[in-house]
């Protein structure tokens, strides 16, 4: 029933959906490039006005060198008047949009292509499976805008499952096709919410719309690359059939399919830009479990 | 002589060069596109094995959460066996491959456009240039080769200053063309002479090859948008005519073309793959000098 | 009027009223030792449930180490079932308990001894009165307790300007002398009311009662060492005069006395110990604005 | 043979031998100081020129606010040149002179009175031991001056495994007693060596003076409450016996005695201070493995 592309690129495989991408199948891609115009899906990195998860802490830009530093390149023939600034990144991995490693997360004490979940190590970092495994990568990218196909204002409402079957029906409502080594944008206004949410000093809900089971299996029967959304985890919450995380499960554990969070998806819904090419360029920080990253979509 | 782009794009721009992208241009950089092969340029980031800058401190991945915390999620209906590991990533925005904000440098007290050198504030951020307001980008890539060039060994000579005639020159041998609106990618080798020099124990030398003030007038008459280096600084070091950061100063802040350094172009120039389109996704940390990258140049 | 105490230790002074504290003047303060029983003055350092200011960023405690690395140190004899667990702090200097230094704050562009503001460098830290200026002391301590000199209920009321009578009174009542050399702590209640409002949900308010710049006039007269407040500043809040940081100007930049925030002073008050010595140890950053610190007070 | 101190203080304990320090005992402790002279035995916590381990990173200090951000407060009533200076640490928690808690060293994967090696979580922090359980202490002191007893130089030949009786005899040459409730500091002029060797450029060895497993039981047996040594991990390195954290596991796991590590003990061993009482303040900080320290010694 499920997908499972373990063992599929071979036993010591780490990069699960990846393997997809081909050179012909990116050559490809680029011909879905008709406008030109460039999309940066990131959301910005900062203390406030984002949405951030508590347990994760604060990220911080923390100024390594300013202006008050003036004159300590003198000895190195530094003219008056010249000078640089720079700084020092603190956040999590998984802090506003990011991609998560096929290391994130385990069902049955297992990752991605039976990995054990000790794969992991504190000071080691992921042995296997980690962030650093999938360099970088360039695929057609398809965005589902999943509010206008609902309808219901300028949002989903929230906590609704998304169904396999409401994915091809926008698809077939755009006009687009969902293939193979495809990354599939799924917009749900999520981050749309959470914006007029804060403005309006509302508490942030549990609940958002997303992707459930059914939609999932749909997904990773068309063997689709990466999912993006522009909610927290891709999957609706309440989790669907009351099941933790149950969306990585099916898609990130069993097939190996790339998830990319707190994308957002505005922009080119507005243009109704829904095919193009998309680069995901993680930090390729050595056994980490994920990444920060800034989507670029060239539709 | 020196190209100086204040008040091209207006009095108010903080985007320099990339104002050249438009759809157009990169639609047409899309062309370029001949294998569909990937390549991820950006260098590992971890604490040993890459060239850092003390000063900068260690970049650090730490665990966030673990297997050691197996069952926190059981009040959420987690199964048992399932669960995530995560880690908080501690880094200088100038870390391995990075790209510098137009307000990292300053010459005469003045970033690009005019901007005082005041505009960065501690606690505050960037005012003015900081790193989000490059968003992202994609534009035509060129990669000159000047290892191949210069046929002095595996990298080129450290200390040797690279001209705008070698630059050209490598172009024509290459049988590729800079154009306006291009990225380019210079190949100096130094970054296979620093794991050499690892890897036999050496003292890491202040030298290294890099452009001189020729070249970068040069480019910044063809009007590039930026150039990638898989140096420390793109320019030469010692600095072009003994001024500190002369290169940054006539790129950066006179002509606002940014400057992406630690590029590892070695994999593409075994390919002979010289040209093709590249995505530069900057984290987008709001008021940050710059940003770690991991370029995508599909060939 | 305002005691000014620039120059009276010297014009290249950078330890303020921390000079009274001769090996004389320490061995007095043992004699205040009655019980020998030992508070610990500093309050938890944690990402929740305790006041912290948003700028600073959240305090965390990253798990450097632990049992997932286990194996690790066989290469070095070690035997199996034998490990060790480590962590990285990061924190702002002024979380929760701590102690400004000389450099933390200055007025009409001077610190201290007339240190103009710029002596703190981004990049090179506190070049004049940071914190390593300390190095640590030991004195004599009396605590006075408003909150049971005011009797109004479990804390001061919040916003209530605390003056030199008041502080005197206190020690009279409580039969206990303030002299010059002294630490002077302060209680006002304000973290029994910050937990109590905690614990009710409610919105933490602005206000908070402290010491205004008549009771700073009184001390600073007095010649004491320190002042210690279980609130955040010290000082009343909203500021004495409308005078933004009146009171550190007052005592730490005019007079050289430091500045004890956030210090936990239920325990003796409810043990009424209300003599004895104090040390306070701040971590020895070289050119920090401030440390974290846990005061211990021997009754 | 082996001094075990699991149930002692009752199966619950979590604090180990800081329960021998009554107030009887710490008010007995007072009358050793006989001076008032007062030692700050930190070392300084900075980037260079201080012995840390490459696995911990760099420690931090980063500018959080400077005179760059002049104004931010004006919305508050600040004046025209009024301001503050802040800062940001990172840094591990046995970074330089530091305390280990109970949770940090654990053998046959039992910590002190047998709690579990799984009682530290990644993102939970140590369940049970941490160094909040500790609060901070006062205890007499003792100062045994290796160096001089020995006297080799101006430091105690690296590789030399101090015995129990090496520790009686100094104390009896000093003409101090050791006795129980004591906190016992070891000088070995380990940091005047590496100091020394710094200056010189050599190569930082792996071996170090210090205690070895007879010196341990001495201590335990004398039943004393924390050994304190100017060297990076009290015990002599190559581990006594080959077996790695030998004199950790005896004193710390065995014996709940805790160990305070690169303690500088120069100047009171100058002064031929050898009693006092010391005050070991760590920072209050939820479920960590240890802490930076920067003990008071008064004499």
């Amino acid at each position: 029933m499920t997908k499972n592309n373990w063992g599929r690129w071979g036993d010591d495989d780490e990069r699960g959906a990846l393997n997809l991408l081909t050179p012909e199948v990116v050559k490809a891609a680029a011909s879905s490039i008709t406008t030109g115009k460039v999309y940066s899906l990131g959301i910005p990195i900062q203390s406030h006005g984002v949405p951030l998860m508590d347990y994760r802490g604060t990220p911080m830009r923390l100024t390594l060198q300013d202006s008050t530093d003036d004159g300590i390149y003198e000895m190195y023939g530094c003219h008056t008047g010249t000078g640089a600034h720079e700084d020092v990144l603190v956040m999590a991995s998984h802090t506003t949009s990011h991609m998560d490693a096929l290391v994130h997360v385990y069902g049955e004490y297992k990752h991605y292509n039976g990995v054990g979940h000790d794969a992991m190590h504190a000071l080691g970092g992921a042995q296997k499976l980690g962030i650093d495994k999938v360099g970088g990568f360039a695929a057609r990218a398809v965005l589902l805008d999943m509010v206008s196909f609902f309808d219901e204002g300028e949002w989903v409402t929230l906590g609704r499952n998304i169904t396999g079957n409401d994915l091809a029906s926008a698809a077939e409502k755009q006009g687009v096709e969902v293939r193979a080594g495809d990354v599939v944008l799924v917009r749900t206004g999520y981050l749309q919410f959470w914006w007029d949410n804060l403005a309006k000093g509302g508490q942030q809900p549990f609940e958002q719309a997303g992707i459930g089971a059914d939609a999932a299996h749909w997904l990773a029967d068309t063997d689709v690359v990466a999912v993006g959304c522009d909610n927290a985890a891709v999957e609706v919450i309440p989790f669907d059939d009351n099941d933790f995380l149950n969306i990585h499960k099916i898609l990130l554990v069993n097939a190996g399919i790339y998830l990319l969070e707190f994308i957002n998806l505005l922009e080119p819904a507005q243009d109704q830009a829904y095919e193009g090419i998309i680069t995901v360029a993680p930090l390729k920080v050595t056994g980490a479990t994920g990444s920060p990253i800034n989507p670029i979509f060239i539709a």
